[in-house]
């Protein structure tokens, strides 16, 4: 761990970045404020009430303002679009902490996970069971890049966007599958990663969606099934007793508290090579 | 920019900032916390659930316990008299980060702005279009001191403070006029400025305000009347097609997001003053 | 004071503090993230919509993420078995920062304040007037182990909790008394000390306390009663008017305010003790 570590390694030194939060967050908002202070920067929080971008202001003109005052822009936003449009308008580095799409910033800390506790990615077989969702795509988008077998086990109608899926086959790198068995799926797993089945903008469809994804709560037969070197994996908050039980996500195989602590490390990371450092 | 330039000017190093926000807002929020960072210190954010100034706490109170633990304090009330009360109690210097009176900070990063386009404020013609509002009342303070032609044209009824002009007026520094004809009033003007028709205690007439202010949008009509060597300016955030054009807002003469950049070098130069650095 | 003043002393260096409110706070938050900074370290604000404790994210999981991204925990909390949850589930030290049980930095703040201004707390008599609450719990403990002289003067029926008052007897150290009489209780007291009738928690039932209340307010009779060499403490916020007087709290012998600056340094203290620094 960095923390109270090598208090020297300062790369960020007089940067700053800006955090937008459209939705709140305790993973996102202290790995990337720490993480940015552990080497030298300084992050400023926006929450839902200090920009309503889009509302107050619109997301262009946020943009340019912020990339006046700050070195790097990181938002945790709610349609995909909106990181785009930061994007697009800001003149400094824009990173994407989490959108209805995808959570780019998760999927290098669960690879990083993997890789600190398997020895490499490539080749292992990770086994998502749960909702089609931006966590899945970003699976999927790694896949196309890095060779593994990736496995998404869903209710019927909660597949993940049909085109990301496409674009991970058609790259060819990758094993994709995409099933409703997850018993099936699980076989043979180095990872089996679960994720809560209604996310916030869908707690009103939370009892809807727990009638749905009846057979796809990770618990122990399922861990089981998967067999003994299976790892579980979750990137939090979880709900006991729904997507996986207290067993499970409490067992000496699960890397869950590693998993969001590489979040930080991961983000560092990723700004170091941002900013070209 | 001082953003990722200077890293060995720290000024403000081991000193504290304390920032009371009656009111969201963005810009006042991240160009304090960044500036004051990239001098050395830091600024802790209090929001309005934070404190609640005047209700849960006197202000009084709130102006003696911050003067023992910070070094400076900021704050962005609504009555003007929050800000007088605060610097009668605090031991420590306060900063008017807006009041419903007035808002030096925005002016002078608005000179600092036509300084560094034009090359000096002294003799030009500033001509705001809208509400005789916070904004103008610190024009007409700065035109008190400097030299300069201000021109405020605003709909018959909102005009700025009376007393405030007559001290602009009786300075005998600057040429004022409060008038409610903008084609008459921006023809020569080195500088068109805007504002919002609405500000956030007046959203409830938002749409009243909107039938008074026909005639006052800076449109590219009005911005030829002004000529070429006019400058748009605009504290943001603007809300395009109702006080401006999105077309004189993103014209090559719009210099809006340097202005806006330019609240965080003012802003530390005032603090630079107030500690005597 | 530290402020601005030994700039070379920074322990904290490279240390960061995680600060959980699950209730807003002017005195906690300021004092935490500005002493934390002034030793060098930074300290994360989550406040009551970033977390949800136990609502959004069962307390185990929070205390195991954050101790993954943090070398701290503040956290202040309603219910105290919050605290008790995260400092068993944490790997790094916990900090009560208030809960509905007890207010530890609040009364190592009072010590120090007492030390400073009377030279010593052992063998001085310090009488609480008002609600039998958390603070008076802490003091009892404090009265478990350091000799002084400790009167908490409530109306009937809000006596602190007769567990806490037991162990502070049954430790032999310090004179205690509870007693529902104020004026026999302030006779010869060195510090006469008072909070607010009614705590966050408890502003439906203001009116109705206010009616128990009556007698126990420290107004300029009382504290005639207590003497010349009693000085008047309060924790703040103050409510002038119900629990004391303005004439009171503002008088020479008042030092609420040293009071509230000595939170930051107490802090401090305590967190280089849990360093070990």
């Amino acid at each position: 761990m960095l923390k109270s570590g090598d208090r020297s390694f300062q790369p960020f030194k007089g940067r700053t970045m800006a955090m937008i939060f459209a939705k709140p967050s305790m993973r996102t908002r202290v790995s990337f404020e720490t993480g940015f202070f552990l080497l030298g920067g300084h992050a400023v929080y926006l929450g839902p009430d200090d920009i309503q971008m889009g509302k107050r202001e619109e997301t262009r003109d946020v943009a340019r303002v912020l990339s006046g005052y700050n070195d790097i822009i990181m938002a945790r936003v709610f349609a995909h679009q909106d990181i785009l449009d930061l994007a697009a308008y800001a003149s400094v580095p824009v990173i994407n902490g989490l959108t209805d799409y995808n959570h780019p910033c998760q999927i290098m800390a669960d690879a990083l996970t993997i890789i600190e506790h398997i020895g490499h990615l490539e080749g292992t077989k990770v086994v998502y069971i749960g909702d089609g969702n931006n966590i899945v795509h970003s699976w999927l988008l790694l896949a196309s890049i890095v060779p593994f077998h990736f496995v998404c086990a869903c209710p019927r109608g909660f597949e993940p966007d049909e085109k990301t899926v496409e674009k991970a086959r058609s790259a060819g790198i990758s094993k994709i599958e995409i099933t409703n068995d997850p018993k099936e799926a699980v076989k043979g797993a180095d990872v089996v990663y679960s994720d809560v089945w209604a996310s916030m903008g869908q707690k009103d469809e939370a009892e809807y969606r727990k009638q749905r994804f009846q057979g796809f709560q990770v618990d122990e037969a399922l861990m089981e099934i998967a067999g003994p070197k299976a790892y579980f994996m979750h990137c939090l908050p979880a709900e006991r007793g729904v997507e996986v039980t207290d067993g499970v996500i409490e067992a000496p195989n699960s890397i869950v508290f590693p998993q969001a602590e590489n979040r930080m490390h991961a983000q560092n990371a990723i700004m170091l090579h941002l900013f070209g450092l």
